[in-house]
């Protein structure tokens, strides 16, 4: 069974603190988008799709709390939100995504039905997020052979996509299709999403993990010890350069120098063709004691 | 001033506990030769250089203890000695040349002479290292222009060489030519000698350094914002094929791919000419913990 990343119970939405796994599993009620936003902020949850799922029911949640019953003053106010929600995170185009088309759906003859439209929309995004990394996940299991070794990068399971996952659904997809594969996970430094996030889901999922330092990924590939790389992104640009966790770059060399396939498995919603390029693609640089602390 | 990673006082072998910084520098008096051993093998002494001298003078405090006056059975128990540093570390070539040299060196008339040859010698190897690394620093610092920006990984300074440093000898010797440069270090997982020593080292010939994950490598080289990468060595075979930590051959294919030029700094005391390539170095493999703990 997966864990589910983010559940929207009605009136408040429950999220898995990424942050305390894989030692603690402990379950969040957030019943105000402030709080949402802060969850986001600070990589309680993390992963493309999933920031664009919570984002989505962070601003459903926003809205039904807005007292306004005047519409003009009730966009005011969910336009304070809409904003909150922009400038949580850079990267994810997923984010960006989901707010935009909260703001389009936000329509209805009066508040109240503005209101419920906005819970239908972000149930609507999460509904597609589960379809699309599943059949993406079926898709690109056809990319792997009995016996393969997959190295991956960061996190891009559930947690990460708040569906069947990117990179590791792909990897799922394959183990449940009855083919022996193992994986190789960089353990991601500095939040250790790798270590902490990636080996505990696939234990979960009993697929054979094995931990490396992201240094020793280049060893790995030259030893011929890796069949291909699978990894997930935070935004693809019109171009087709990509944007995901720091060190993806580096691994994509090392798998050019060594003639190993590498795969980026993501919906598209993970695509923004408004950028022609990845050199336009916001990178975000967080706090420097992530490295130090 | 240089701290002094190792020094000999006559009857026994004061160290740097390297595992202990940069928090705390704290000093231990090892007067026994299972100590020294088990200081290089816990990498309270790290770095070829260091390891070499360390062994030098391991060997020449176990020598000192040898009841025998009878110098078959001193030689019985010297083996012993020697064997026991063998085991200690794999990968450094200057372990390896430091106890051939403490073994070609224990002759005398008698076993009170070897005892003082073998005290000598030790002093010559560390003497060499001193002499060989400020040399190099010295040649080295030719290929650092004024405005360089140097990537280092792990550790290559005074601590490691016992001297004054191979890739960090040769920033420090740019720096006191008065060339204004900077260091970005990589951290260096799994023991963050990078982290730990090398910014710490750096704070303290006050050259500018920052710190990136392994993995940020890439991403900054791939910005233009590396001049150089310079790294020391553990074991160069004689194609000139070079073993160091972990991470080094992906520095070396990142470097490749964004044109930027690729150093290696070491006195030949870590050349091992009697290896054709690098695949007969032997790679250290260390527990499994280092990563999850």
């Amino acid at each position: 069974m997966t864990t589910k990343a983010i559940e929207w119970l009605d009136n408040k939405l429950r999220i898995l603190d990424q942050s305390k796994l894989p030692h603690r599993q402990i379950f969040i009620d957030l019943s105000d988008y402030q709080d949402v936003v802060s969850a986001i902020k600070t990589m309680q949850i993390r992963g493309a799709p999933t920031i664009g799922v919570a984002a989505a029911y962070g601003i459903a949640l926003g809205a039904q709390k807005i007292a306004a019953e005047n519409k003009d003053r009730f966009f005011d106010e969910f336009g304070k939100i809409l904003e909150a929600f922009a400038t949580s995170r850079p990267t994810a185009a997923n984010l960006f995504r989901a707010i935009d088309r909260m703001k389009k759906a936000a329509r209805g003859n009066d508040v109240s039905e503005i209101k419920r439209t906005l819970i239908d929309e972000a149930k609507q995004i999460h509904h597609e997020e589960i379809e699309a990394t599943t059949q993406l996940s079926q898709l690109g299991a056809e990319l792997i052979k009995d016996g393969f070794t997959i190295l991956t990068h960061c996190n891009a399971g559930p947690l990460a996509t708040a569906g069947y996952g990117t990179a590791l659904g792909v990897i799922k997809a394959a183990n449940e299709q009855g083919k022996r594969i193992s994986v190789i996970a960089t353990e991601t430094r500095p939040l250790l999403q790798g270590a902490r996030l990636t080996a505990w889901e696939l234990k979960q999922a009993d697929i054979p993990v094995t931990l490396i330092t992201d240094s020793m990924a280049g060893y790995f590939m030259s030893q011929g010890k890796i069949n291909c790389v699978i990894v997930g992104a935070d935004r693809i640009a019109a171009n087709g350069d990509i944007a995901n966790k720091i060190g993806t770059y580096t691994l994509a060399v090392l798998a050019k120098e060594n003639n190993i396939p590498f795969y980026v498995a993501c919906p598209t919603s993970t695509i923004d063709p408004s950028l022609s390029s990845g050199a336009e693609i916001p990178i975000e640089e967080r706090s420097p004691e992530e490295v130090t602390h």
